[in-house]
């Protein structure tokens, strides 16, 4: 694996987060301990549930924090800053604290995601490319969850790099999409650097470029025997292309004895053109060729098509996945929860907005996830104070925060702690699990959500819980406003 | 500026566009000459024209283009190309031509907005990412394009790293929103790598680590007496947010005669509040005081802000533009259009496909624009083959190639070349134009436009035909098809 040559993006900044720090350092509050929450309002697609996603990236970004001779020369040049500021981010590097949810964990609207505890300047400065990459992935692995699962245990692969936002989106768009459930991409350097397994064949160039589409078949078989998946709509898919695919399986892969090969269709109706295609391919002996699609695919159109009965064994997702077209925002904030004072003092803020719904949870928190003994399955989220202690081994009465007089009693549960720390003191205390191994940790914490939370449309909505002493700080903070 | 730290891409490609190339190579085909087209089919949002950008980041993947010894490694280790081809790699390089269209220039659908003449294995190899970058910076300059066209004068920022897809998004997408005509980013190491104007002030988080609001802004005027912008939503914009800013700047910036503010708004209904804000600013003789935005605008929102008389100097755009939300894809395509022997003698080739929008428009081909001379507008695009001459000192009577009933003879018109030579021969004969050039280019091009062109909704399709000549060519390929 290709150990990726990394950029320092700590200039990949909002330029207020500098104004601010200036601020910050200017008016003393350089060495304030701040606590920063990110979270989100809505998933998207009006979905049940997101996927966390991007902390590897965020680790590198952390780590490799620092300005350069260079970054500080532009800064100087913006005639805004002091020296003296300028002096302090010459060593300027992160000595906080960061907790996260493992990549790969489903996450809920309002639930801190990531909380960031650090001084002022430091926890401000890494707002912009937390967010960002947070939310990138975030997006890209709840799409990819929601394509993956309407597959229904077909494959699916990640096609979308010539339509991505740029070529990050492009190979860490791969990678997201395959903690989200994907089996691999065509993207070759995401194979390279992050071991997205990338593979690919033909395209419609190929078949061009001969002197017939069976000139370019057979010449492809011959080539790549094992490997043989020939694009079949060049010029007509059931008339011509199908034909010469079986022509050329005959003559090249048979006297070989290979069995394996596949055919990929890129435009007009896969429900029917599929059908046609299997039964051709069937009635030619050719059982184990696998039929591919692609074209514009999302989790509707491949439910309707498995719906028609199409006859498809892979799905490659282009645009609407790399992009997350329906929705292409993933509306993570990082908001301020709480300041410390120099005694270890920690009091919580909350941030009041003419839009209810953007009103903060406030204070340093723990978030819980519940499930139950019996089922295996997630019953609801509960977020604490940081110092609150939980029974697991008592019933509990939570409610809903919005309507409290929605009450739930849960029992026999077991709770788990979902945010992780990952740097303590600046130090990274966090092993990144495998790709894979993310892969299947999201397999698997899906799993433990019920069908009704998965729905594509008009989901169940999970429990996200406040516990009594958060909710009362809570509602203290928006009494007593200023 | 700085130099922006290039990482190699070459190996960003789709993994088919390797198994071609390979391909090609064992089959004699590796020095054939061929002829790509990038192409769109339909224009975002369904608009009247899209902007083309993305060219300067071809030129620098084309210039850097090459297999590091990893590189051929990993491929190696995929058992799937010859030695051959991989010692083949290891002297790669881009030896062809490519012709485009500068950045900025308005485009519309079917035309070649970049040609590439290669070899078959070069121009195989570079498709994905020529698509990516072009479609990615057109996507977000159309976009920006919009946007700034609704704010009718006012200044646009772009406000959006924090939900772009990726880094590059961030980064490269300020640059393409720059072109479309935003005045600047938030984002600081685009201004630093590029030079697009970059800004900022505060965040909520500034205000809530003070005491009061007052103390907040007061502070943040005593460091920044020049560039006082104050966020006043953070509790209750007319009751504390507006009053406070006020008070601070009596008490700091009247002191110094300093009369240029500013206050932003990132919630409410903005209509509403810019009205009053703007009232009670200027009755407590805030005149010159700019009221900005932010919150999840668009072209539309903008529209309707302005028509409902809201009080607004400044637009600050996050990430509606810098993901294009309503529409987030490019659709830009890399089609062969024709392949040359030894000769030099050009054969035409064509995609039919079962979707009849996704046929080609054969042959090596050049692109001109009509203005009349009385006007200055443009009047049609019109497409040759490339060995044409046109005369515009006569009259010229075009069709519609998808209505030929439909004819039009245009007259005291100046034909003005599209595509200009980037590389020739491998090598770059093109030099850039400043970022601020091309911003200037494209509001001058925008203005050539037709307003019927330049609606929001159902635009006037504006004419792009093609010579008799070619058009009888693409009738002559449909009919004689394999």
């Amino acid at each position: 694996m290709k150990t990726e040559e990394k950029l320092n993006m700590t200039m990949l900044c909002d330029f207020y987060e500098l104004t601010m720090g200036n601020g910050y350092f200017e008016s003393g509050y350089k060495d304030r301990i701040t606590y920063f929450d990110v979270f989100f309002r809505r998933v998207p697609d009006d979905g049940g549930f997101a996927i966390a996603a991007g902390l590897e990236q965020l680790i590198d970004y952390i780590e490799n924090l620092h300005f350069s001779p260079e970054d500080i020369a532009y800064l100087r040049g913006r005639n805004l800053f002091s020296e003296e500021f300028l002096s302090y981010l010459e060593d300027f590097h992160f000595t906080g604290d960061i907790y996260a949810m493992p990549e790969g964990t489903p996450v809920f609207p309002r639930e801190p995601m990531v909380i960031v505890r650090a001084k002022a300047i430091e926890a401000q400065l890494i707002e912009t490319f937390t967010l960002l990459t947070i939310n990138h992935q975030s997006l890209i692995a709840t799409k990819a969850n929601r394509i993956a699962r309407a597959a229904r245990g077909r494959t699916v692969l990640e096609f979308g790099s010539r339509r991505a936002q740029g070529a990050d989106a492009a190979i860490i768009g791969a990678r997201a999409a395959y903690i989200g459930g994907v089996a691999g991409t065509a993207c070759t350097i995401s194979d390279q650097i992050y071991g997205v397994p990338a593979g690919g064949t033909m395209a419609h160039a190929w078949v061009q470029m001969f002197d017939s589409e069976y000139d370019a078949f057979k010449t492809y078989c011959q080539i790549y025997p094992h490997n043989a998946t020939l694009l079949v709509d060049t010029y007509n898919t059931l008339k011509s292309g199908v034909p010469n695919a079986i022509r050329a399986f005959n003559e090249v892969l048979k006297p070989m004895g290979i069995t394996k090969c596949g055919i990929r269709l890129d435009s007009g109706d896969m429900a029917y053109l599929t059908r046609k295609a299997r039964k051709m391919l069937d009635e030619a002996g050719w059982t184990e060729c696998q039929i591919s699609v692609s074209n514009s695919l999302d989790e509707y159109l491949i439910q309707d098509l498995l719906l028609q009965d199409a006859k498809i064994d892979l799905f490659g997702v282009g645009e609407r996945m790399i992009t997350a077209k329906s929705e292409p925002v993933f509306g993570g904030v990082y908001k301020l929860a709480a300041v410390e004072d120099q005694q270890g003092n920690i009091t919580p803020k909350i941030k009041i907005s003419e839009n209810v719904e953007k009103i903060t949870i406030p204070h340093f928190k723990k978030v819980y996830r519940f499930y139950g003994n019996d089922t295996g399955k997630a019953i609801a989220d509960y977020i604490t104070v940081y110092d609150e202690t939980l029974d697991d081994t008592k019933d509990l009465e939570i409610f809903d925060p919005s309507a409290t007089w929605k009450k739930k009693t849960v029992y026999n549960f077991t709770a788990r702690p979902l945010l992780v720390p990952v740097f303590l003191g600046g130090k990274r205390v966090y092993d990144s699990p495998s790709l894979p191994e993310i892969q299947a940790y999201c397999r698997q914490q899906v799993d433990t959500l019920w069908d009704e939370v998965k729905r594509f449309d008009n989901p169940h909505s999970y429990y996200v819980d406040l516990s009594d002493r958060l909710w009362n700080i809570q509602q203290d903070l928006l009494r007593n406003r200023k």
